[in-house]
């Protein structure tokens, strides 16, 4: 038995794993919505699909995914560019050798990050729904969970460049996803978009007449219930990441829940109410997927907005996605049938947005190894846009001439303590 | 990181916080209940009712619904009758404002309740199956969020003047429900009895010669999938409501689990046998109306019996629900699909009934404001009836002149301590 | 409020209270599974009996069944035969009499079991799949919850004979199982096998000309989703096995989740890639029981090897039960719709043995009522016979001539400590 992690105690360990356990839920959600979204014939296909990019992502992610991912203060490779140093790559052994299964932060993230890189192999599945084969899918998943996600996942939550941009540039806090907004669902979401190009429209979408009549979802009791699981899912998700990447409390998660809830409805409700007015009747498929926007917006702000703020950016999700549902499939002509580029690239990057918009920062962050960075709380609108360009465009400029406001100084650390 | 509150030790918090996030899991059981008894063509519209119903209900129970259910404590508004003081509504302020998301006991309390609000939210739509206008529902939904709910709630287990019968008096411990009979099932099912009086009968239902063919659920899978689901739900919504309701410790939710488990079985066997006998076949739809009759009938009792009484408890639960079901559908023409009214509003009126016969207090229960009321130990017939009459009766009398079994002094206060 | 069990600390018995309750899902999983891989016609009636089963297991298992498993440490029926004293049979009294729920270890090892037997009366339910009468199904049930199972896993878990081994004979730590491959899985597996035997196949099957035409499930999303539930409950039902029968600390169930994970997606892996090259393409039900397959042995032997190992152990469970499958079906005329014979049994019996060939023990393993063996560590393929024999055949003969690996030796107690 080891002895407890200095800072980490066995009481916020304990919610960690529990929260981590839920995890999974999220998957089950998504890969139920896909197969609902999709065809008839193409459902199983599709679940079959999800089962094997699921566990191509855990082994490949087990293979070598954690040894270019690594964690917050552990080794990683160092470029030295203009006299600052940048972390971009990991430097773990290969195969989880050398890991602690102790209790420790890494250990816990290690087996977060499992069920998230399956997630994010999840999402292009949606777009490339009743044309995509097994293997190509397969091959997908495995390129993903061994190299695109551990990268910018490192860069994020491994203590890499972007969450250095903050101790290096002096940009606030640097980089900051909790959740994943950007390190699941932006990366899914663009996997799926470059899915959609490469595989072309299913035959009978597009006419040469410019028409491209709705292909609607075969089933909608599968999609509505996979957003309930989902939700469950998302509730695990970003409780777990905020504990493990910002330094959250246990406590800290009960506001985490109501903002992922509030968001998740708002979003659904804004669809809903959105095609409604346009349709004449709420449209069942772009609920769910406002629903699950929301739900990915939520990943970047939960942990740091009010359930006020919240309802804001679930309602500003909703409608992001209802009218990229539309943009994409009409303008662009991508043939999405899951929705996926709308919901998870679109919704994320509103995410990212978002946290530079709305977040007020309580606490030191601890996404930069070792350093609690100074806390720079919200209010002034130059703070907002430099934490916008810190989580957007890091060549922006620095915003370590804005003062600290008095009220966030001298708060104790994130962690809970029994 | 805010400390720890005085009273309520980090590891309840943890264990109360895991038991609010599998609420949801009872409110997708009862969804898919829901879709799966009525007919297939309305099964998708079914679970977008229930998505917008939960939405609506989170949103407006975040705006005003909190404000006006409160919490054990906390202020509320006060009327002196007959020279005691009545608390009959809260005084929080709207949207969640000046609520501090600690880990105290309050706002683990307002989120649990988001989700209760949601699953009461749920009921009726069972009972509108088929004809119930999507708007329509979301109406309903808030009006129960926003204001049914939260007053019912605030008397039961916000310190209100139901909670305060036992200190005003001396009934016992006032009326006790940590999971909800009450404030959820019984108000969730009268409102589903309200909505087949207003909505009428499905076409083709009742025959002018007065034949009421039974219209059967679509997929009797979902339907009992939905109950495997709404067990787990329930698991976390006892355990969670006796925890912040009437101060259980969580090694207490062992056997609240048990019980829980325990009344499921016992209702669905007893439909299952009832209708073997009568029909020749167990009938499916009736035995998971037990089995949901028993978890409802639970959430009064579950953790003041012991096994053995809730065999018996969740038994009768089943056997009433069976005849409940034909009583409404055959007797009182209403036509309700779900079979909400029974399951929900007859289940839930037992298991309050229950609590009066059956509950044994070991120790004080913390349902009003800081005061821990002196325990009375079961046993006596005489007890028995005061119990019930606190329950259900107020107006019977008090049974402050009973003797306190000596083996129940000295206990050491509900909570866990580490 | 109990005080807290001497060496069981609070922690761990919140976490576990956890594990607990994610039990229920993989009988919800496999419930699923089941209805998906039988015909349309018969799905409903499946998850009848999967209900009824679950009930009528959980009331038995309270009634008698309990009081015939027993637990470590508590009282049995001793034989004493050949100068040893063997325990075969708890005492305990019935209807779970004197039983404190009070966060020992015994109380939810209750609690656990009832979820527990309710799995293990599910697994002939796949075999019987379109031709077992309800009646019978349950009748099958009772007798396995009130007689077989408990027996068995008093064997196993209760400081039975079988566990006595290691301590009677210096067979090192006798037989272990924390997650139940053998007393869940094998015998149901072994029960379904029965069941198969004695009602025959299904009508059509197996032709006079000696073709037996595959009948595939009927649904595939229900399988492959009720798989991805069965995960979850499987976290839960290795992690809370390991901290209450193999004394593993919380932290621990880091790495029986991974393992878990690892196992689960290699199986199914392997049996795709197998199906793959066999069939041209993969096949989703057999890539399903490859999942189940490798969930099924992980129970054994998740808590003590690396993830590199359960690799291999899942990638071996998923090539076994893809094999057996066709064996049983083809060669032996075993006509087993949910492939539960192999999936359990063949699964399970590999589990056991590749505990004996791959685990390795870093401390004291807790599965003699108050003795805690001594420790003896992997490698010498003198000892990794010996444990399998241990594990398989305890008649082979003691291992206590084995030097104990120095680096093992002065390990802290497995539970955790706040």
């Amino acid at each position: 038995m080891p002895a407890p992690v200095p800072g980490f105690p066995e009481a916020a360990m304990i919610a960690c794993l529990f929260f981590v356990f839920l995890v999974p839920l999220a998957a089950a959600g998504i890969s139920l919505i896909n197969a609902g979204l999709g065809r008839s014939r193409s459902a199983s296909h599709m679940m079959m699909a999800a089962i094997s990019s699921l566990s191509i992502a855990a082994v490949v992610y087990f293979i070598c995914g954690f040894a270019w991912q690594g964690f917050i203060g552990r080794p990683g490779h160092v470029l030295a560019l203009s006299g600052k140093s940048w972390n971009w790559i990991a430097a773990e052994p290969f195969f989880f050798r050398g890991m602690a299964f102790d209790g420790s932060p890494a250990s816990l993230a290690a087996l977060l990050q499992i069920f998230c890189v399956g997630l994010a192999a999840l999402i292009p599945l949606g777009s490339g729904a009743d044309r995509w084969r097994l293997r190509a899918s397969c091959a997908s998943a495995a390129i993903l969970a061994g190299w695109t996600y551990p990268l910018f996942a490192h860069w994020v939550w491994g203590g890499g460049w972007l969450a250095q941009l903050g101790a290096n540039y002096g940009l606030g806090h640097g980089f900051i996803d909790p959740g994943g907004s950007s390190t699941i669902h932006v990366v899914g979401g663009l996997c799926a978009l470059a899915v959609t190009w490469i595989l072309g429209p299913r035959r009978g979408k597009y006419s040469p007449d410019g028409m491209a009549p709705a292909i609607p979802g075969h089933n909608g009791v599968l999609v509505l219930f996979g957003c309930l699981l989902a939700l469950l899912g998302w509730f695990g998700l970003n409780s777990a990441g905020a504990i493990l990447f910002t330094g959250s409390a246990p406590a800290q998660t009960i506001l985490i829940a109501i903002n992922t809830m509030l968001q998740a409805a708002t979003g659904s409700l804004t669809a809903a109410i959105i095609t409604g007015i346009r349709f004449g009747k709420p449209d069942a498929s772009l609920s769910a997927n406002g629903w699950v926007g929301g739900l990915v917006a939520s990943s970047a702000t939960c942990a740091f907005v009010v359930p006020a703020e919240a309802i804001v950016i679930g309602s500003i999700a909703g409608a992001l996605v209802t009218f990229s549902v539309e943009w994409f499939e009409l303008r662009l002509e991508v043939d999405d049938p899951g929705g996926a580029v709308s919901v998870h690239a679109v919704g994320g990057i509103w995410g990212i947005l978002a946290i530079g918009l709305f977040a007020r920062f309580h606490g030191p962050i601890l996404n930069v190894a070792g350093n609690s960075l100074p806390v720079t709380g919200g209010g002034a609108p130059g703070q907002w846009l430099a934490r916008v360009a810190a989580n957007l465009w890091p060549e922006l400029g620095p915003e370590s001439h804005l003062p600290l406001p008095s009220s966030d100084r001298g708060r104790t650390p994130g962690h809970g303590s029994l």
